[in-house]
């Protein structure tokens, strides 16, 4: 782990960069906002921390009305439990012995759900729960859309769901109903028809199961693009979006309900860089580059700073594009990005250095950076 | 920092995933090859630590006759000087004083060297090393084609050399002369032609020093795609490679010398992953994504699996699509992955994982990882 880059009280002019800086006041906006949401649609609210990483975070979220944490892999559960959090569900599922060991052993700290779409699997875990002594939750995936994961409506959930209710230290609590690939769609209605065909899936599932004698008593997914949807449709009783916390470039395209921009959450994750050349007339280099954001989604975007964009990338270094109106950038000057992905992007660093005012106010440790396993 | 996926002894195939594994016998023969040819070409050969980050890599490539290391930041020289590398070439502006007083301590322990594009950072430099009372070493970064940092050949190139030499705490070295942007270009003789290209801005510069009665000890640059050329120029005398350790889809690509196929140095980076979801009919998902290999280049190619491709990579998952002629993938079958760019795929893992003959021989810790500042 590296050293933080910087002690709470510094000005930010004074952080060492490059550092993940996170806004406090539009991270606090964001973080009230979903809460309010959830409490006024009545549902559930379980943040996924395979955004934030950090059970800081996840702890400030609980305070607000969360649930708990969602997250994606054994070793996030392992950092989240160890930091406080007591319910988690690991939206995902977790194939082989080592892991599940892993996750069995969590489950004498905390509630621990997981999901299956295949039966194999459900033995497997089964197995290693009851040599652990504790039962684990189990989620059906079921497949809304994405065409990734999960099983498809109907028949194969009921098949699994019965296999996992007959199954020593397994513990069927729903259905796991996630469409990832909706949440980036770019029209508002775009991404409501989405999940309204997902809604088909989940309700014939439902009603399905319910025929059987088989309660759903969790209904989950959801993301920062389409949790209003999910959260008003009756069908869904918990929201499971992550990037509303950070917001990014990926989720500033999008549209709106009446705009062409998607203004319910505010930008308050940036990669804060220095520059350092002006050699080069019109441009100013700056020193983070892909291995303090993630670029799949294009080169991120210069903050305040009147007509300056980022025109390349290095391994180290940024290439900002100066154009007329810009001001002229001098050697140290700081410069706030906005990533173009933000989980991804926070993977890429051990420390949050969160400020207010101009200066750092709290400084915390991304625990579950690079818990990939 | 996480722990290690694997112990020494184990199979592959019980390796905890994602993991970032090395094929030792293509590695070792890899560091060899470019050493052999580095001393059959009568120059010097300075890796570039940018790319594996790991001392305990450093300290091979300099049993095999390397002099040295390279690295891009601060953070990257500390952790190679903790490991017992005592010549680094710092290839970069370090711009700020936080970061200048860290290089400065490590001279006490190393020779330190780092590159200078501009006036006003010569002064500051200067300060901080005689406040530690120590000697820096000093390049002047020539702008060869790739229109990043550097100055422009010939006068410029001249002021800061004679600014350098008439500043105490700083020793006057020679050129830092890489093209970066020349490494991938497809054609083998589109790189030799813009090498030769770079190789005029050099030349003139050079005799210009010269001239003026400055010698260039040093004329440092080349990358895995040009180093040939470089060495056979004379007048770089050092060589900066360092992807030709692990290669990478990126280089994968481009054209050798008589080939479609650049076959100089062999594929020896793997990322390692799971099939954790076979239920789309078709597909095979595995538990490696975004945050195991950096994407911006495109999707990993899989390894030695006949007619499976990556097709689609979220967070925390990749989806590979069998065609006619694949074997069926089961769930908790272990895949290779060639990443599409080293540097910032390592940059994500912690640990290497070295692996003959089917079994884990060794493990080193990435220990720069995430070392930015």
């Amino acid at each position: 782990m590296t050293q933080a880059p910087a002690r709470i009280g510094d000005l930010v002019a004074d952080i060492d960069t490059p550092a993940l800086v996170v806004d406090l006041d539009a991270f606090e906006g964001n973080l009230k906002k979903l809460a309010d949401f959830a409490k006024a649609s009545g549902v559930k609210l379980r943040p996924h921390a395979k955004t934030h990483k950090c059970p800081a975070i996840a702890l400030k979220q609980i305070a607000l009305g969360a649930v708990g944490q969602c997250c994606q892999k054994v070793g996030e559960a392992e950092a989240l439990v160890r930091g406080g959090v007591k319910d988690v569900l690991v939206s995902n599922q977790i194939v082989g012995v080592h892991k599940q060991r892993r996750m069995a052993a969590l489950a004498k700290d905390a509630s621990i759900t997981c999901c299956f779409d295949n039966a194999e699997l459900v033995t497997q875990t089964g197995k290693v729960a009851q040599e652990f002594g504790v039962t684990l939750g189990a989620l059906v995936e079921l497949e809304v859309g994405m065409q990734r994961c999960g099983v498809p409506a109907g028949e194969p959930v009921l098949a699994l769901a019965k296999q996992i209710g007959a199954t020593p230290g397994l513990k069927f609590r729903g259905l796991q109903a996630y469409y990832g690939t909706a949440q980036h769609l770019m029209a508002y209605e775009e991404r409501k028809a989405a999940i309204g065909r997902a809604s088909e899936a989940v309700r014939t599932t439902v009603e399905l199961l319910k025929a059987n004698g088989i309660a759903c008593e969790l209904v989950t997914g959801a993301g920062t693009g389409t949790y209003e949807f999910e959260a008003t449709s009756g069908l869904w009783n918990e929201l499971q979006a992550g990037s509303y916390v950070f917001m990014d470039t990926d989720y500033g395209r999008i549209a709106g309900k009446n705009s062409n921009r998607y203004t319910d959450f505010e930008h308050s994750l940036f990669v804060l860089a220095t520059v350092m050349s002006v050699s080069n007339p019109g441009f100013a280099i700056v020193d983070a580059g892909l291995k303090s954001y993630s670029a799949e989604k294009g080169v991120p975007w210069v903050h305040g700073l009147e007509d300056v964009e980022q025109v390349g990338i290095s391994d180290e270094h940024g290439k900002l594009k100066l154009g007329p109106r810009a001001k002229k950038l001098k050697l140290g000057d700081k410069v706030m990005l906005i990533p173009g992905h933000c989980d991804p992007t926070v993977n890429l660093h051990d420390w949050y250095v969160g400020i207010r005012g101009g200066k750092v106010e709290q400084i915390w440790p991304i625990a579950a950076r690079g818990a990939s396993t």
